[in-house]
């Protein structure tokens, strides 16, 4: 694409940065006024430049060229303007922004889409401020519950719902649970992102295409619990040493991990947080209690289910081995999302088109994306070179790869 | 031991423990009012059934025979009468107790020790107080230092200096690390203490000699700091995760124990502190970093100065792996102190002669004989079963598991 959108893409991450900025990075809250007033911003912006817009019953805002705004049969572009508080500017906000520059480049040349494209800038994709994720896209499809629209805001304490109400979003029929969205008519969902992780500042990709979306299962707080004692009077054999377990149990799940990615499986393994317990632990004490986190991903199902059975496994034996055991809170889990494979190929083709060689990945992070591919939409997901992680104001995306992932979008739709 | 001194060595027990109550279990400060009227309560109890008393200049009370009070060659018999916080009755005390029970024995029958014996009734030896431990057998062997001595109290902020002087002791030669007692008039010092871990529960048997008192090297907080990002998005390759790299520490340092035990030597190895940082962590937040604590003791300085090189070792290896570094905190170490080959082969001979099969074992915790062995005195100690380790409330001995090991002393002393 052409040095014009390029500095066109770098005024309107700037415009929207200097006027959502926070004390550190951006907050764009979502349902606030100023996730209202981006999406003013962005709408002056498509009028100026010839593009039709109107909003859905979501509060979400939806462009396209002026004879698509009615098509029955269309693309969607999808992306989320809010932002978690003192984010970044360019997660949520750049998958906006290319789907822009494409329907500009379209109306400007005299390329053509394949089908009609609308481009949608989401309300609501954080967790963040309520708690719960991707509110809007599960508004538009009927699946927001009535816990999550009832759940509280972080700071003010009001409702999902009251806030959603004072930006003119009517919460009747969300509440019933009514789809806002014919999701017949969505032919494709395709999501431009940020990469969360570091694998194209690694490999040197400015972008990839996106195989699917990881699941996950998670546990905020499972207890270790063994026995406390004097930590030079207790020999090995008498010991019941939380800590010695939990390392033990680490270690056996980081050796699985390994084996499981040897043979081609996709997994990732976090214990974030994790600790003896400060009002009883000590230097001369062996450790009784262990509490930890943990968040086991992968894109396939059955990974997922054969980690769980592993670890139940490996907690059993070292309960044996070490005498202690293994106290499981609830268990949080989300279905892996797979892109079609039809997309997958048809954006590596895209990519091979603008002369780079394909690569494709999965997503650890969730994406609205996996809303729309759960409830059975094509889709698709392109990936753009990222520094410095999201969800923190260091947050770094070069606007030269920002073009290369537009223009694989552009290229899609077109060819 | 006859009927008769199970019931005395009760009563003498119930009468302090009640006497020191506090909430919960009993607390007997180091060098407080507390102390002193425990020790002025023995030396009533020692002065009513005819035995000899008198005070040293570090304010402990020695008992004797009338005959041997100012013996010039004589075998001590220490033990301590202050307390940790709520704590045990028989942490301490039972080795004063021990002592003044031979004493009486020697009285009332025939037998005649070997040497002229005396009964030190230490203070001050809990390091919960001040900080420092041992504080009366270092001030006894000059060894107390100008810091230790200036160390503050965990209640009142003032100093142990100022405490020792409440209680009546000139600290002035103290201060300038004089020796108050004649160590060369000591030809042995012998020492009966509560088991602080469950061997002797575990192995049935009511009575111990110890071989030494295990050394140790410690740590109170080493940090182990990787690289922060997000849980789903950053795949393994490419991890910096603090909780791994501590894991593998753990398990790798577990591993080296268990050689060291099976090849016939002594270690017991604790990290009783540890976890991630609560300002920081979350779920789904790669852990960048974890601080833990360690304490590594083994009777055997070889043993410890190898795992000091293990330690390093494992670290600079695991940094490799993992992509992390560990920052080291001070090293605080205390060297092991070996019982006499002699007094251990003698306390054995007595055991066996009061009809039980002889049993040998480590001391894990420290205790004062580890003051007297490095100060060049040959030392001996006995241990008696307890349960529920000590330090707390629950430290339960057995009044007739505490007469055997008095029998092997009274044996030992006589034999």
């Amino acid at each position: 694409m052409s040095n014009y959108y390029h500095e066109l893409a770098a005024k309107l991450f700037d415009d929207i940065e200097k006027d959502t900025a926070d004390s550190a990075g951006v907050s764009r809250p979502a349902y606030s006024d100023i996730e209202t007033r981006t999406l003013a911003y962005l709408e002056a912006f498509a009028k100026e430049n010839g593009l039709a817009s109107c909003s859905d019953a979501a509060g979400n805002l939806i462009f396209s060229r002026p004879e698509n705004i009615d098509a029955k049969e269309y693309i969607l572009i999808g992306s989320h303007a809010d932002s978690v508080p003192q984010g970044g500017n360019y997660d949520g906000l750049a998958g906006i922004i290319a789907g822009l520059l494409c329907l500009l480049k379209a109306s400007e040349t005299s390329a053509t889409f394949k089908h009609p494209v609308k481009v949608m800038a989401l309300r609501g994709e954080e967790s963040a401020w309520f708690g719960p994720c991707y509110i809007s896209s599960k508004a538009l499809l009927g699946q927001l519950s009535a816990d999550e629209l009832s759940s509280k805001h972080k700071s003010d304490g009001r409702t999902l719902r009251e806030h959603m109400e004072a930006v003119g979003i009517d919460t009747a029929p969300i509440a019933e649970q009514k789809p806002l969205l014919a999701s017949e008519e969505v032919l494709q969902y395709i999501e431009l992102h940020i990469e969360q992780g570091p694998l194209l500042v690694e490999k040197k990709i400015p972008a990839a295409v996106v195989s699917g979306i990881r699941g996950n299962f998670r546990h905020k707080r499972i207890r270790c619990v063994g026995e406390a004692g004097h930590s030079g009077a207790v020999p090995r054999a008498y010991r019941k040493d939380a800590v010695m377990a939990f390392a033990d149990l680490m270690t056996r799940l980081d050796e699985s991990w390994l084996t499981i990615l040897q043979k081609g499986n996709d997994l990732v393994l976090t214990s974030g947080m994790m600790g003896t317990e400060p009002a009883k632990h000590a230097m001369t004490r062996i450790p009784d209690e262990v509490g930890f986190s943990l968040d086991i991903r992968s894109q396939s199902s059955h990974v997922l289910e054969a980690m769980k059975l592993m670890l139940r496994g490996e907690m059993a034996t070292i309960s044996l081995d070490r005498g202690v055991r293994f106290e499981m809170d609830e268990e949080h889990s989300v279905a892996p999302a797979l892109c079609d494979p039809q997309i997958v190929e048809g954006l590596s083709e895209a990519m091979q088109a603008t002369g780079r060689e394909p690569f494709v990945m999965a997503s650890g992070a969730g994406h609205d994306a996996a809303v729309f591919a759960n409830s059975g939409i094509p889709t698709g997901m392109i990936f753009v070179r990222n520094r410095n992680g999201s969800h923190n104001p260091l947050e770094a995306m070069e606007i030269s790869d920002f073009m290369v992932g537009t223009e694989i979008l552009f290229q899609y739709l077109t060819e």
